[in-house]
Order: structure tokens, then sequence, then C-alpha cells
């Protein structure tokens, strides 16, 4: 099991002057910086205001929030997180969708978050689906500070953690594109939470890419999986919607590697620049940890289009990791897909998608593994197409 | 010398019929898509109006930008990219300042653009530099390809390279915060072009960043430094501002360290995700494997507040990479720097800023050299601060 490097898996300690957990009020908020614990004081409403009014010509006034004693907090003017509910952020480009509980934001590829093909890298699409989730819960006003948990997980010490995520792109957006990605929750079992998004071009409407991602609670002390409390199921199941981005009736079984897989990379060591807010590796370090082990020569010709990660433990900064791969032995894949005899092509089914499937394209497929001295970190499988660039 | 992972030292080949360089009309763009060349289509008119009129409510008919002879390019339609100058990029948050040649744009620190201070890490404000500086060129009009070098640098073959960046950082902006990043470009000697930025709180204001850049010319063929033509100068001087970010008078020197420095990094080999578009390492990455060279320890209780880079040549896929560093010996640095006997503290100068000066802040310092085989890369210097953290 692991903490996904998304907001909802933040954690933070709020102590107030009886020693109990409170959200409202002049509370400080402990914040651990690097392992050293300082304190960020609340500051006065006056003197915020003064920085405010000098600003020409800015909409922030109205964004200003106030706690209940009249304090008010700079670091929310700052990042103008509204404490209720609110149906567009204009500086995040995001709006509320789906009848008030799904999110939509508009957002531009950036030069430096495509790879050299010049299109969208993996990474840089996970990032925004972990963006974009963030966004989604500070707009549903089910959070006063910020980090994650909704009011009933913090009083029950709870976290969420992602188990699992399954990501597949049919079009990768080009530098510069205008894409829209959409984001929503529904429930995943009687303890769990799917979210799910969709990429699609802002200029067509077309559908890009798709993920689902499945949600356990944890609790932050023990370490140890929970149940979802009522008060919890409470506050987030009105923001459940039943469609799905991904239809998984079957979810695909991803085997455990051992030391024989063909393809292994050791002594991975995370680096400072890896760690997410959580002290934890980052999501997408895992999946470049793991793309990293493919030869470079099949990457070279050939371009992701999906991959499915289960989590199995986090990764802390101080282990040592390795990377398994392991190609399809007869570079297909034994569900959705055919050897087509005649055409010598291996053909996908378009199981599992929602959208139509792509005939006569050329797949291949990967079982990778991340661990630490044979303690499991995250399984993962990957799907490729060969690179065709007919038009874009 | 380095091409910079910067818009204006991207190249791209256009081919016509007759064998010249040309920049309207149905030219195809030759891409080099990972070593093996492919041809995007320019894509029929009719054919992508259909497709933009299916999204309802889009705002995308206004932003379609025809070539001469009828032919539209899909790649600018998803781009959003205008082929005239323009004074307000929705997408993108940005527009144009200073009577029409400057640029700002609105920006959220997100959340995988923080460490684990939750605090915008230097990569992310290089990187959104970098983006700023190629919406600015993108809106000026001055291109028609939207790749960097203006029309006449293509006729000459000329592309842009960065020769020396210098970023002071006063203040990190937070997870989720607003931020207003400006920059602008000035005359730098005959024949070089500068480049600042400012980083400010939407909020209140306040300056938290400043950067300044060089840039030369260069053939993008002999790879040798190049005079500026009159017509590029024709093209680019109406943009020039004489403001200047940063006021560097008598510029920091940086000396060559050899294989005595006190810390060094060997066999630093690049990944596929360290490349940029034009195929050689990013600016990022130098800036990594600068910073990772300096003990965990430093790091832990110090924050950069400026980094200075002399880009001496790029660096290619395959290079292995030697990264050494050098602390100041006396803990502090030779120019703008006293060591103050009484409180036993290294008070900054102040030297080099435009804003008030931060006295009484202990400071250190660091000398950087990134090299292959002996061959320099990069020289870098980084002064650090203790971190405080009283209120944000």
């Amino acid at each position: 099991m692991f903490t996904f490097s998304c907001p909802v898996s933040f954690s933070i300690t709020c102590s107030s002057s009886n020693g109990n957990i409170q959200n409202h009020g002049d509370y400080r908020v402990n914040i651990n910086v690097n392992g050293s614990s300082c304190t960020r004081r609340p500051i006065k409403h006056h003197t915020l205001l003064n920085e405010v009014d000098v600003k020409e010509g800015s909409t922030s006034l109205s964004a200003i929030q106030f706690l209940e004693n009249g304090h008010i907090s700079e670091e929310k003017i700052r990042q103008r997180i509204p404490r209720q509910k609110q149906l567009v952020d204009p500086y995040r480009q995001g709006l509320i969708t789906e009848r008030g509980v799904g999110y939509k934001q508009t957002v531009v590829v950036r030069s430096y978050e495509v790879g050299p093909d010049k299109t969208a890298t993996l990474e840089s699409l996970l990032n925004l689906f972990q963006e974009t989730a963030l966004n989604h819960v500070w707009m549903s006003g089910l959070l006063s500070n910020g980090f994650g948990a909704t009011h009933g997980m913090m009083r029950n010490n709870l976290i969420w953690v992602v188990s699992r995520m399954h990501v597949q792109i049919d079009h990768y957006p080009i530098w510069g594109e205008v894409i829209e990605i959409d984001t929503w929750v529904g429930a995943s079992g009687k303890n769990g939470m799917r979210r799910d998004w969709v990429i699609r071009s802002q200029a067509s409407g077309s559908t890009y890419a798709r993920a689902t991602s499945t949600w356990v609670m944890m609790n932050e002390q023990t370490r140890r999986l929970s149940k979802m409390p009522d008060e919890v199921r409470d506050e987030i199941s009105p923001w459940f919607i039943q469609k799905q981005a991904i239809n998984e009736a079957v979810p695909d079984k991803i085997v455990k590697l051992d030391d024989k897989a063909k393809h292994v990379n050791s002594d991975l060591k995370p680096k400072r620049s890896d760690l997410d807010m959580n002290q934890h590796v980052n999501n997408v370090k895992y999946v470049r940890w793991m793309l990293e082990t493919i030869p470079d020569k099949f990457l070279e010709r050939h371009q992701l289009s999906s991959i499915i990660l289960e989590y199995r433990r986090e990764c802390g900064s101080s282990e040592v990791v390795q990377s398994l791969c392991q190609p399809d032995e007869d570079e297909s894949f034994a569900n959705g897909v055919q050897q087509n005899l005649l055409t010598n092509k291996v053909l996908v089914g378009g199981n599992g998608r929602l959208g139509s499937p792509d005939i006569n394209v050329l797949t291949y497929g990967y079982t990778h593994l991340l661990q630490t001295q044979n303690e499991e970190i995250v399984r993962g499988r990957t799907r490729w197409n060969r690179k065709i660039c007919t038009g874009l």
C-alpha cells in the first residue's frame, strides 16, 4: 500500500490549546519542514488587508476568508483557497460540473511537460491527475485546511491511500495544446473510493486519455487500513457519481516477477527531489523507475498506451529500490489481444475501453515490479503501440 | 555554450518544393521524433471545422488560423497559437504589458511543483521561466511556427543559445499560491539579448524572485556563434526594454573547479526523461546534478537564495557527466559579503539586488562545475541562507 502523492493522502497535525484537533479558529498548523518542525503563525487581518490593498486592480479582496476569531490565514490568501464550496476557480481555470459534484479544469501543456517528441509525457499526465484531484477537493469545501482529509477523517486520524491506478492513453497531447481534464469520484466497494479522470482536446472535444484509481482509508498512527466511518461516508457520498472512465469488469491481474525477470535495475536510490510533501517517493518517480528499466531501443519505437499500477507499500527516502521488468513472452497480451496470423500483427481487442477500439494496432506488453529487498512496493503492467506518425 | 531548453533555441527544418526555407503556405514540417524523421501533414480546412463544430460552447473558431493556400494547421488549432500579435491569452492566463512589449502570466503553484517543505522548487521556477519566455514569444506574433526563431533568424539558419542565467529568490511561493510572472527582453551588447523575469505574489504584489539571462546567436549548421544580422535586430529591437530585474554592474566571476573540489559526483548519465525537445539534457537537470552534489545535511538546513549559471557547451544524451562542488572556504563570499565579527554572522551586502537587501542573514556559498572528461558544460555559483521559519 502506498500513500500516493495526492491531496487526499496528505496529513497535518493541528494543535489547539486544549490539545484537540480543531479545524477553525486561531489554530497553529505544525508543519514538518525537512524533518525540523516549525510553527506558521496566523497573521492579523489588518496587516494583510493593507498588503492586499496595495495591489492595483486586484480581485483579491473577494477571495479573502476569515477565521472565526477575526484572524486571517495568510496562506489561504496566497493560495486563494475557498472555505466554502465554490463553482468556479478563475486562477486554476477550474469549474464544478456534473450538477455540482464533478470538476473540470482547462490546462495548457507546457514546454517542460513534453518529451523529445514534443508530446506530453506520461509523468506530466500523472502530475495533472494529481493536481486536478487536489483542486477538486479544494473546491468542494469539504476541507478547511487544504491538505486533504475531510473533517470526519481528521477526527478519526484517517488518511487516504491509493491502492491501484489504471491509465489509458489514446492520443498524447502536444506541446502548447489546450486540454480539458474532467475528474470525479465514486464508490468502490463498501469502504473504498474510486477517482476517475478523462482528458479531452479542448479544440475538438475528442477523448485523449482516461484513468481510474482506487482509494482506501488508513489510520495515520497505526498505519493499518480502516473501514470507512459512517460520518465520513456521509460527508463524501453526496459527491459520488456512478459513471466510470474505464469499464473494468474484470480487472487485469498482475503477476509477481522474481529475479528471473529479463531486465533488472538495482541500487535505485531516491533523491531529495523525488520526495513529495509526505516525505515519500512520489508516484511519478515510481513510473520513471519502471520505464527506465525497459530497453532504450524499445522505447524509441513505441508509445505507452496503458499502465496499471498496484501499490503495495510506501517507499521511504532512505530505501534502495530494485526495478524488474519482463516483456510478454510472445510480445502480446494474454487478455484482450489476439495474434492475427494472416497479417502477422497483434490486434488490440479493445478490452476495457469505453471509446472505439483501435483495431490493427501492433501492441506489446511488459510486467513490472519495484521492490526493496524482496518487499514489494508497486506492481505494474504496461502496454505499448508502435509509434506511427501520420499527421498529428 | 548550451542551447537552453527554451523556445528561442528550438530549431525546425521547413522544406518547400524549391528547397528554400519558407514560413507560410502549404509547407510540411519535418520533425525529428526520437531520431526517426516523420512528416506531419497539414490538414484540410473543412475537416477541422467539422471537428471543431462538434464542441459545445467552444470559442475555438475564433482561434482558427489559416495558411495562405487555405490549408489549416491542426497543430495551431490545438495549441491555440495566434499568428498575429495578440494582447491576451485566456488559456495561458497571459497578457501583453509594458506598452505592448512585456508579458505577464498568472500561474498557480501546483502540488507537484513543490518539495517536501511545500514551497516551489528551484526547478519549478526555472521551468516557469522557460514557459513564460516561450509564451511571450508566441504572443509577440514574431513567429509563424511556434518553435522559436524569428523569420529573419530562420532565413539565416540562426538559433538562440543561452550563455548565462542568474536567479535570485527572496521568498519561495507556497503550494497552491497564485503568482504573477513578468518577463521582457532587452539588448545585451551589440549581438546579444537579455531576458529578465520577476515573480510576484498575486495577493500582495510583493516581489518573490528575479532572474536575468543572456542570449547569443548560433548558426545551426556550423554551431558557431554569429553576429546579429541587421534584419533580426530590426525584428526584435522594438521589443527591447531597458529595465533590468537584477542590476549586475559587475557580474560575479565563477572560478573553474578542478579535481581537488571537496564534493564530486561522477558517472552521471542522462536518462531519456532528462532530454528536452532539442535532444539535449535540459537545463533543470543540470541544476539538479549541481545541487545533488551538495551534502544532504547542508541542504536540509539551508535554502538557496541565488544561483548563477554560465553555460559553456551543450550536453548530448550519451555523455557521462561529472559534477563538482566546493564550499566557500570561510563559508562566505568574496564579493558582496562581509564577516561581522561582533555577531559572528555573515552579512549579505545586497550587492546586485534591486530590492532592499536582507541584512543580518547568514549566507553560505558553493562553486559548481559540470563537465564531461574535462570539457566544461556549466559553471555555477549558489548562495544559501539558513532556513528560518517565522510565519510564512
